[in-house]
């Protein structure tokens, strides 16, 4: 059988999550939190199932639920989503990601990718024919940040759309008002589409606020914007989340998405919607997380590991020059086998596997979870 | 925004689902039950949230559902398939027949597709790049059938996948041991593949055996086997599936699967895992559909419909030509809006529309729903 996607092996997150139960290892890698979630959500999805809410929900989504992220988005980002025809449920971010490329990338098109980028960019954008056009990140002394004057020489008549992702895994850099202005000044007059990846919105720290692509109303205008439950309510493993736009693109969302998915999980979709009538549990994310990035990080400095900025997302990024010179592939392998912490190699998110002796950590881990790590990592 | 997908719409079943709300109508349109499923499912569910089974599963699915799903094939068609590499779970049926065709299928690669055909393969076919080369079946005195003939002079150099339905959705016919044979012979020497939409698989009645793919090793070394849990255990909002298939295919079909949806939501998979340990609920439930099906067809029997065949899926067609001439369309619209009973025109399943009279009940239903709707039918 001739492959439709010759780059593709098994996904760094998989690849590292087995070896770390393999070798016994703290998982740090695969991005996923190991405590548990609102005992009060899994209620509101029994009550659901219970309810006998387990048949076909509407394509779109349940309505109750397209109203809550309706509201949400219009009270933290002052932007108005038609629930009707702007808001869609997706099965999981990555669903929705890959639906969003597939409906507006024809063969041929160009697609500009800023890497280090999340693994499913690619494949979807092969998948759909289309070619992308990756621009690596600047690492400076302020972390990494996006040259926007190489993505504005990147722009060919070809370009159909730019994906972006604030914040930004695996770097844990946030885009911040200036960069959303010069992505505006690239984009203006042209046809060229954004899809912008939002799953960590509610990990911004230090009192920043998260730019939304939803704020720009000349960006969104032209916007997929994209977010997950999995990632703010502490069950990445319901895989459901969802995707804002304009009624006209979000009709050529829907026609792939249709026939992709059709739709997703009833009772969970039901128990979701009840439960984001409250606002607490993602405003308090930002401390909740803030705190835990910070026991980590105090936990890593006198170490010879260099912390890198973490603005952003459950990710807290460390240079090992002064560990070791290998690999980064070899220097996660090694931590996970034989320091028994694991972590994913940053070079994993470059379609050309460029090396910066940088490992990601994933923070979104109970306390004494950290404290086991750090103890182990403090062997180094 | 230049669509990827012209010819479409927004599907039959949502828009009769929506007009049957409307109106009021008894909805015997799209296929799902208006019944509770079993309580014991719903508890397997919770009892796997509550133990916190709550965040990434495993790309291919959690591993206690792929060896219930590999032991279940066994039992019922005698087919070895490997749980680590020949089962993958997937957020529904409609997911895993859309991911094996972007897997397989090339752009000009021909896919022939025989009609009436559910909804979902002509679109997958189209955003694969591939050419969808309907063959439509024969009406004759017993219902509808297969030409084989036909479908073996559809192939060409660059036929590279046969889709195929059984029992077949929407004219509840089934593929009998002939017709994959005749299959086996087209097939025979060539290098395509075989996609087996399987989801009513255990919905066959009158003492037929379900002749799966899984059956005929010739056929199975290169057939994707698509089934679902929400038609088997009355869950359709749910959305999981699996598809099986020999480890060369499967490997491919990860590989987009890992990039479409990464996995499947884990606590209804644990939940399905330990309910699968007890065969009864699909032992039983030929008898428990043929029962909806009698009651249904002998309500109507002394109508002016004229009854064909329903040997599976949980679908009667009938033939309304004594009751009106006017098109599919305008006959189910007619009978949800004036007569209250919901009805999918078969029309909708052929990719030109064609007419032959005939529209589409679902008798998944309550037994007092289909008394009702029975009622208000026997007006005509
Ligand atoms: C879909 S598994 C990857 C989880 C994640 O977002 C990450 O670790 O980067
Ligand atoms: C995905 S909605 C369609 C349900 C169904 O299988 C049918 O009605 O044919």
């Amino acid at each position: 059988l001739h492959t439709r996607l010759p780059a593709v092996g098994t996904t760094v997150f998989s690849l590292m999550s087995a070896l770390a139960s393999e070798h016994g290892a703290v998982n740090l890698g695969q991005g996923f939190p190991d405590f548990a979630c609102d005992p009060a959500l899994l209620d509101h999805v029994d009550t659901a199932m219970r309810a006998g809410h387990n048949q076909y929900p509407m394509m779109t989504g349940v309505p109750a639920l397209r109203e809550a992220i309706s509201a949400k988005i219009a009270a933290l980002y002052g932007a108005q989503y038609n629930p009707a025809s702007e808001i869609t449920v997706t099965a999981g971010a990555t669903q929705a990601l890959t639906t969003a490329i597939l409906c507006c990338v024809h063969p041929g098109d160009e697609v500009i990718v800023i890497e280090p980028a999340y693994d499913s960019y690619l494949p979807a954008i092969t998948l759909a024919g289309g070619v992308p056009v990756p621009v690596a990140m600047q690492l400076g002394e302020q972390g990494y940040s996006v040259p926007w004057d190489r993505i504005a020489a990147a722009v060919t008549p070809r370009t159909r759309l730019i994906v972006i992702n604030t914040p930004h895994n695996p770097t844990g850099s946030i885009l911040r008002a200036p960069d959303l202005h010069a992505l505006a000044d690239i984009v203006r007059g042209s046809d060229i589409l954004i899809l912008s990846d939002e799953v960590y919105e509610h990990m911004v720290y230090d009192g920043a606020g998260h730019e939304s692509v939803c704020r720009y109303p000349e960006l969104a205008e032209r916007s997929f914007v994209v977010s997950s439950f999995g990632k703010t309510y502490h069950v990445t493993g319901w895989k459901i989340g969802y995707v804002a736009a304009p009624a006209s693109l979000m009709a050529e969302f829907r026609k792939v998405h249709q026939y992709n998915v059709f739709s997703v999980n009833t009772p969970m979709q039901h128990g979701l919607a009840t439960y984001m009538a409250d606002p607490a549990p993602y405003r308090d994310l930002p401390a909740f997380y803030q705190r835990k990035r910070d026991l980590f990080r105090d936990g890593l400095k006198g170490s010879r590991f260099t912390l890198l900025p973490a603005d952003g997302t459950y990710f807290q990024c460390v240079k090992y020059e002064a560990i070791s010179p290998i690999l980064e592939s070899d220097f996660a392998q090694w931590l996970t086998t034989d320091i028994k912490v694991a972590a994913i190699p940053v070079s994993a998110f470059y379609s050309q596997g460029r090396e910066s002796g940088i490992v990601r950590f994933c923070f979104a881990k109970k306390d004494e979870t950290l404290r086991l790590a750090l103890e182990r990592l403090a062997r180094l």
